[in-house]
């Protein structure tokens, strides 16, 4: 016991070490997008929260999934919005059901201006979202009073760089992507060769045909010509009539002093080893026996599904040895079998990592995807919108998945992806293989990325570590002024020796004739 | 006494688990370059070691700096070499003197062929080491028993490619460049936009004007055309014959698994905390009192200048009012001062660590220049051929070093550089700044660059990591045949328009002219 006791003491005193080893603590801002990206920014923020960081989450009263009132070590500034929580709640439902299951009915000429409304449509919202703070003048006397050290925002829902350039701050965006990567591109100056950089919602991988390369930058066009000609001018309007000087939203998007995840792979950061079940989900999954369990869920925005689809599937369900968990909160199917089983809510990473789980149906949201690389599960994708085709694209092109269009795939379809990926061993092995690379990693991604967010801290920004190509235009990038300025040399210079050739020539045949006529 | 105890075998119990954690403790092939590249891979190759695996460094019996008889724990396989000992030394020596004086003297018009000459010479040379060995049928069928897991090489000193290819093994690049960047860009795969990366030798920074980038793209042009037209060739040729079935160096290069120091940031690697100096150096040192000492050394390579400028160089050492320590193995210089004292070899890091020293006069190598950076010391560069200038250039960039040039410098030049640096208080603050940045990484530099060559002997390779574009040509790399198409494609659709318009005019009037008719 004496021995025990002394180690018990070690590993306090190592507690003590790290609590007081944060030299360098400090005040962060948060300005964050709900949903699934919400819950990958909040390992981010609890872990903060855990070395001693003070983290302050700046979120309107209409906030659907950011809960002030549930009890967090975060701190929530809530400030009053021209939404009630129903009607953001419902905007963004109804979005979703347009992207999901309208859209992809649309014809082909009708998609493209379909599909640009419910960008504009999403782009205002979050713009209504982000005035109302940036107009409530107590609010900001109160943040700059706060003195925060670094903002962190997300990309695809603008804000964070207006409150950093109020608050002169460093910020960091700590999510990847905006649709067709216009934002990092065009204002965070990052290169996307679309030789072998698929455009997200292009369902490509980095490994194209020509077609495809031809594809690819079709949708780089299509997305580089929407940026330009809409969704910028009324933020760069809104954005100058903030700060009360002309400015654009890309001016100061590209003031971020990291994009985190182009800057370090941190994909995956929120995975962690399963706990274990709830007792009755456990007795459940047990009672599968040697054919194990299937996991089937939409993610956090999908709760239902049309009722033929919800049939549909449940039929197929209902055809596979399996047990099936689905997180289902709509009407229960008449093709229910009786291996399925319906919940509310899953612990879907527990369930993951389960031993007896034989295959992961998922919409292919980036946080699912990488739960299910973490744990080794191959993938059957129903993905639904935005970057979710990609993700489960990306898994197929690595032998990990089948994917199906959901609005157009028959019961026997799905039926048959399931047996593929649960019965063909292929799967099941590449998941593996995914698994250990993931896991064989110099430091965890979660860690890293709080490295990195505590060193624009400690540095009071990070732009030295900017990539030079931030003040390049795009064709000073592609050195397209420095081709034609040597070109138009080589050019001038065979102008100018053809002539003198030319004068040669005359002054020497005039010469001749000269001296034919003497 | 009974705490320290238990903290004792607490320690004794961390480094067992150290031991005994190294699950794939395997095999590692070495072919070396010398010199300071020697020094840079040997600091890898003790910490793998250290860490439990087998190291062999594959060398000829001709090498110079590769000692096999001092006593390591590194095997040294030996192989005979068709040149001796003297005669590799007195090439490379030669080869220096060309570089450092000769070349710099030249008229603008002999400098290319004279430069493309010591290349020439330098690749012959290395291709002769290379075909020793492989041509040595006892040493490849003894490396094949052997069993290895991984080779590391070096990328300005091919054949490791080769070896990979014979003893069918994964293979990591250690040092970061070749000349002009060409291997890693036409073979690697590797994107070097000119537009913000200066090519290797041009002395360029990241951020160029209008001209700089111009000056960039033509020495781009140089070394590609260079690289084309000759080098390949004699490679190729050697490689096919070895490998009896045509292949090309490029080929070979390609397949590396991982290009280590473009992969991972793990430029100085080899940095590590001063150790105390020894007695009477540090008696010297400390005799400087509040002045400080000044570090002076070109490297590993030369240890001798022309009389004249060892002269010059120690007369203006002489004017200052620190004391000097030079490394120098020439005749004792006339002007020397009796503040500045001679070493045939110096500990430089522990110099550099050193709290008395104020400034460092260097040739520019990689390795002095990060042991500078992680010490803090700011620079006066004397920098002499290949990286060297451009080292210099980008810490003059950073406004943490002047540099002169050797062979057209004044005494008085000198001075005043060595002054500038030491009393403008800017250089040692931007030398600091470095320092900090430099020591502010998630995980050590070494440790990373082991991390990842461990990595490739557990995963068997690392193909995965490449990004894909390795697989393009230029062309389609930079989407020229996706634009050349779709220009196609719209010449083509408005000639159709046209066609269509114009057949339609002429009916609607041959139609006009039949209705007047009637």
């Amino acid at each position: 016991t004496r021995m025990l006791k002394n180690w018990a003491s070690v590993l306090v005193l190592i507690q003590l070490c790290y609590y007081f080893s944060c030299g360098s603590c400090g005040k962060v801002l948060v300005w964050p997008m709900g949903y699934s990206h919400w819950m990958n920014v909040k390992a981010i923020l609890d872990e903060l929260v855990q070395r001693g960081h003070e983290v302050t989450v700046l979120t309107s009263s209409a906030a659907t999934l950011v809960d002030p009132n549930k009890p967090s070590a975060i701190n929530f500034e809530v400030y009053p919005s021209s939404f009630t929580k129903d009607e953001l709640d419902s905007y963004f439902m109804e979005w979703i059901t347009k992207w999901a299951f309208e859209l992809p009915r649309s014809t082909l000429w009708a998609y493209g201006p379909k599909m640009q409304k419910t960008y504009y449509e999403y782009s205002d919202t979050i713009q209504k979202l982000c005035e109302d703070a940036i107009s409530n003048k107590k609010l900001i006397k109160k943040l700059k009073e706060l003195k925060f050290d670094v903002i962190l925002g997300d990309a695809i829902s603008p804000c964070c760089e207006l409150l950093a350039e109020l608050l002169n701050l460093p910020f960091i965006y700590t999510l990847r992507f905006t649709t067709g990567n216009t934002y990092e591109k065009l204002c965070g100056g990052l290169p996307y060769p679309p030789s072998y950089v698929p455009v997200v919602v292009s369902e490509l991988s980095d490994k194209m045909t020509f077609m495809e390369r031809v594809t690819n930058m079709l949708y780089l066009l299509h997305f580089d010509f929407f940026f330009e000609t809409f969704n910028k001018k009324k933020w760069d309007q809104f954005y100058s009539e903030a700060l009360g000087k002309p400015t654009t939203l890309c001016e100061l998007m590209g003031k971020a002093d990291m994009f985190l995840p182009n800057f370090e792979f941190v994909g995956g950061l929120h995975c962690k080893p399963a706990k274990p079940l709830p007792k009755e989900m456990e007795e459940f999954v047990q009672s599968s026996g040697e054919d194990g369990v299937v996991v089937f869920s939409l993610g956090s925005m999908v709760k239902n599904l049309p009722e033929e689809k919800a049939n549909l599937i449940a039929a197929a369900l209902a055809k596979i040895p399996q047990k099936v968990v689905w997180r289902f909160g709509g009407k229960t199917p008449d093709t229910l079998g009786p291996n399925t089983r319906l919940y509310e809510w899953i612990p879907q990473n527990d369930l993951l990592g389960h031993p007896k789980t034989k295959a992961f149906i998922t919409h292919g949201g980036t946080n699912g995807v990488y739960e299910a690389i973490y744990h080794g599960v191959p993938m059957v994708g129903l993905p639904l919108f935005v970057d979710q085709p990609d993700n489960m694209a990306h898994m197929k092109a690595k032998g990990a998945a089948v994917y199906l269009n959901l609005n157009t795939m028959s019961s026997t379809d799905f039926l048959n992806a399931l047996n593929t990926v649960i019965n063909d061993t292929s799967y099941k092995e590449n998941a593996m293989k995914l698994s250990r690379i993931h896991h064989d990693q110099p430091v965890k991604p979660l860690d890293r990325a709080v490295f990195w967010i505590e060193f624009v801290m400690r540095h009071k920004g990070a732009k030295h570590l900017r990539v030079a190509a931030y003040d390049l235009t795009w064709f000073q990038y592609h050195s397209l002024d420095v081709i034609a300025f040597l070109l138009a040399c080589v050019a001038m210079a065979i102008f100018i020796i053809t002539k003198c050739c030319l004068l040669c020539c005359l002054k020497f045949s005039k010469t001749g004739k000269k001296k034919k006529r003497e």
